[in-house]
């Protein structure tokens, strides 16, 4: 098993060194008082990186799909109406989710590449005077498409059409490692996981609630147990879980927490940014199209690149691994064949970054695509040698 | 944070070295074909632990309380009807997750203390003509009480009844420490973690499906997304996830199968047996008594020891933690305050047994119990000078 | 390999997690200036362990045997005269290293099993009227014996005797475990390593110079490169080497000087005064004697305990070992068979010792030995149950 | 301190995780059986990879220069002669070790970035009629030159003079990493560490000796005695060391034999040599020369990079470290401001290796060096997208 060369999949990402070692951690004793020296602070962590002051945190032994479980089945009743906009394979899972649990799913077909329709859902919204439905799905981050999404946007169509309903967001491969407003964009449930900008490996469902999601969970009849957030809330006033707790991987959120607000988070989305830039630098240089359509939707965390009609893009991700021990992420569902991903999140650096770019490029010119080695690397080149303030360079 | 003394807390219990290795193992692309050569050989190794040939081995990034609702989710329907015992905290709670998912359980009260009563199952299965419940829920070891029920009777009790209803079997603080016969005794589901007899981090939940369990799969409605055995199942069958796996775990789980089958599985079940038989030995010469009644139920996991009326048991737990350092189980639900649990499963040697047992002579007498400093530790070290076998000494 | 149990020889020590991760680092450039923030702080952190304010500290990629050679070799000639007592294992090799250097060593025989003659120290100096004594060495702790000796007393011979030799101690199994005053003593070299009070694997040689010391560099004509002060006080004055460090071992010890100066070194030599004394108490209740002749050379870090004439003491390290995974000390030298050793120094608390007093308790009855069973963990029992700072009590 | 990125320092090189693994090991009993199964093994890998059947392996706790000091202190007497050739840093170095012990030497001068003058010593052993040069010193590798020597060469020097001198080969970073032949070329004594081929932390010095150079300790009379030969060797015959070994290193050489065998050495040599090819392609690339004159000189574990007239090659270590964090080294001794060096040996991947010359074109564009950005990449590339077998990629 090779483990020399950084991984280039949408997460779970690269680890920093320091977060392995605290995720590593030797049998305590999770009912005693240490335990909640580790839960509290992670939950205080995770709650600032949401810019958020009064959100809910409750972390589970599970992974951002039990977050969305989490999200639905302690606030929704069977037959319930919930709103959504399919544009990638993640908010297709989202949506039969919802579907299996016996909700109404309203779909909005959205084209893969695009963001969220934002317009579409104030019409939805503003056309339901009955206030039937309950909830409105919203993917941040796309990591099918490498499509972000504009949840302010989303909030203000609630607005606009004074509608009730909730805001549930999918964070899972945005937050931690681009902006991210609870509190400002009025999100009712923020669900993320740790295998992403918290650079951890995967294991952690966690969830954001507000007040309003908390009072809902009155109503909701969704049978839940293991997912049951009251259950959590009594166990984490106590110090304590409501069954054995992943203490390692919490001591890693925990962490992850103060190495991600100790670098700044301004910092954090910034060193996304510039390498995201880079990267989308190499595709131009390489004469390739992203998935997502414009620039106001490009991800600062993975980027779906399209390849040329008739070539079959996973094949690009099948010959990294074999010859050169590198991995990219496929494409999924509509774009399966059309793209293939780079994942550029977590624990990354330029030049990192850059042998993921060159590995490509080799790549791409073995299976016989017209393309010019160095190329990509040389755009990318120019992005990273541009002034970068030191401390935003890297995460332990 | 001190982590010199061992645990003995029934679970998560000590890790070996090599598996807490094997545990922090950097990103891999758990899409890859490398996933497929953790994956399966880990869920073969549980396979032969649980002495299946053809249990359907499922493993979620979840706990043991998420393997229960994995069995019930996948198998039954709102209103179904599930016999169960309530003898302790751990079949009290799974009974509730039943009450909360919609099913009516006919629950048969039992003292805490005593093994599940196979003769009142036969009864109620007997005068179940027209095979109503659909599923006998059974506890092995119920883990607040210490005490260890005979799955064999329970079987028997439904054959002599000619009942269809299916066996579900909690073997979260057994298997992998104590004999477990999934196709002998019948079983159709049975569920575990990662963190007892696996001596994992907690993380996993580990559960095997008989064909006949599989076949409910097809007619039970309760909803069910995260734990769903079908995706799970499409998913192995690409070598994959329907999400985000838990790889280093897996991984662990794997080397910890190899490290157990590798010592034999009756070599760890004696070494179970005779570590506890000296933490019994110790309890006699204590002048102390255990929760579980009878020597056929005393559990080879976990002791709970009874302490004078009018002691409070989990001053025990909190001294020895405070002044020692060391970690004990208290008592829990009917048997909080009376008892105090000393865990001894996964890794542990005669040598850290008697540093427990040691210790807890310490704090009972600080506490003003009338107990002989030594007493304990000689009545144990009887026990472990006997002659055992080399091979059985330890795990790595 | 089993990795459970404790280890209780003198050395290397168990060793606490944080500084195993610590040790455990990935590659850095030892050129770069990071290597000036682990070295730095480390060489200041040993300065405080020793006492001093002044002292010169060196650390090379050797071990205790290769600080004695840099102190030998850094500042005397061949032909040279030393005075040195040999009452030990230790001292007799430091002795040895002396001839096969070409010094001329007056040897002082001494019991094994007492401390150092300072009287007859003074006796000797005195009559060295010609000062032909350029250095006295002293054993701070006979590792082989379990004694201490009064260094301050070896200083008040040399003071009384107005000699301007210089004093060498030898504090491997002494310095960070037991009280050691480098200025208060007029120490001019003292050697330790890395694997004993630090608490770290075996790899470095560490040694401090008084200014009188570094001044008789200047004069010393042994050949050296290696173990060259001067080479190594160049390099540390570019944050360098004059070859290559190990890094990772200096991290370690840096950590390990932080960890100990957190917990206070009156409370870490306390610490192992109290664990000292438990085992004493154990010794006694076995009704043998230790090697060591009187309570004013009880040593804090390792007891050397008489076995019965004829009885050979080396079979219960043998049987530990192969029995019960333990691992003790044997009789080296003159008192090889005689005794066998109980390392009680570093990174072990209370319940750590208290399993190593059973096991030596089951060993001596399986051999035959009339130990009754539980009486020197009963006699520990009471040592360690007293009450004491809580602080005090472990290293994380 | 982040450890995101690769070092591309010559040695200490990356560390494959399984190896970092093998030397964070828990304390054993170095004087138990367990130990010998440690060193056995590992001095038999390191005669294989010296391809020698006969050779004496010497480890000891220390480095390279430790090593350099065991071969002249076990064989040679203050006064003796020896032969050696100065053409960079290390073989200088090794010179002034020599000349400190008293050693009289015939020095060669050499230009710095030419291999050894086999001629030039054929010359002066053939005129050396009274033998009394006594050993032959050749550096295999210099590291600050990236100039590689032909051992066989001064085997055929020493033949064809007729000469008996020993020759000792410093092959710190060569070995393990390019072809050595100890048995074939008459090598006397081999000196490496395990911090370059072996892949390892530093701290050891690995030395092996042939029967003429086991014999010559026998009448060498220089001091030593931490390096003593005959004191290891009695040691091992008891499985054990004369002092504390460093047992976890140990373990981690063990494994790294088992490896680098497990790979075939001429896998190693190969993937060595092709990722040697693509950095110098790119030097190329980029219009610069190499310090080392002729292709049959250069190393394949480490270039070194001659910078134009008038520029300051340090700068480009300096700001890739500050600016990238990316550690490459420095020119030493008389090529100090002239070159700077690329490490390309130990645990390195083609990937890994183009992030480092995408860096370093990186930074010389920054300081304004006339470097076409992409243009090493490209080169290098083509190299690296030849055919080559799958299992000579990488090292785990």
């Amino acid at each position: 098993m090779s483990f020399q060369n950084p991984v280039f999949i949408p997460g779970p990402t690269n680890m920093p060194e320091a977060l392995r070692k605290a995720c590593d951690m030797p049998t305590i004793d999770h009912r005693s008082p240490l335990f909640g020296q580790i839960l509290h602070p992670a939950r205080e962590g995770v709650r600032k990186i949401l810019k958020s002051d009064s959100a809910e945190i409750f972390i589970f032994p599970s992974t951002g799909t039990g977050g969305w479980e989490t999200a639905l089945t302690n606030t929704l009743s069977a037959g319930d109406k919930v709103l959504a906009a399919r544009n990638g394979m993640f908010s297709h899972r989202w949506i039969d989710m919802c579907q299996r649990h016996g909700l109404k799913v309203e779909v909005v077909e959205t084209p893969w590449g695009e963001g969220l329709p934002a317009d579409r859902y104030e019409e939805i919204l503003t056309a339901d005077t009955g206030h039937e439905i309950k909830v409105v799905l919203a993917t941040h981050n796309e990591t099918a498409t490498g499509v972000k999404s504009d949840i302010a946007a989303v909030r203000r169509a609630l607005d606009a059409a004074g509608h009730p309903a909730l805001l549930f967001v999918d964070g899972v491969s945005s937050i931690a490692s681009m902006d991210f407003r609870f509190d400002e964009w009025g999100v009712d449930v923020a669900v993320t996981g740790s295998q992403k900008g918290f650079m951890l490996p995967a294991g952690l469902a966690i969830v954001g609630f507000s007040a309003k999601a908390m009072q809902a969970t009155g109503t909701g009849t969704l049978p839940r147990t293991f997912f049951d957030v009251h259950d959590m809330a009594k166990g984490y006033a106590n110090n304590a879980y409501p069954y054995t707790p992943a203490v390692g991987l919490l001591n890693g959120l925990n962490d992850a927490c103060a190495m991600l607000l100790g670098e700044g988070l301004d910092n954090v989305f910034a060193r996304h940014h510039r390498i995201a830039e880079g990267v989308r630098a190499a595709v131009r240089a390489w004469g390739l199209d992203l998935c997502a359509r414009s620039p106001e939707v490009y991800s600062d965390t993975v980027s779906a690149i399209r390849t040329p009609e008739g070539f079959n893009a996973t094949d690009i991700v099948t010959l990294a691994a074999e010859k050169y021990g590198v991995a990219y992420g496929t494409g999924l569902g509509e774009v399966a064949g059309k793209v293939f991903r780079i994942g550029h999140l977590g624990s990354l650096t330029d030049v990192m970054a850059l042998s993921g770019i060159a590995t490509a490029e080799m790549v791409m010119a073995d299976l016989g695509l017209d393309i010019q080695l160095g190329s990509g690397v040389a755009a990318a080149q120019d992005v990273y040698r541009s002034p970068q303030p030191t401390h935003s360079r890297a995460a332990a």
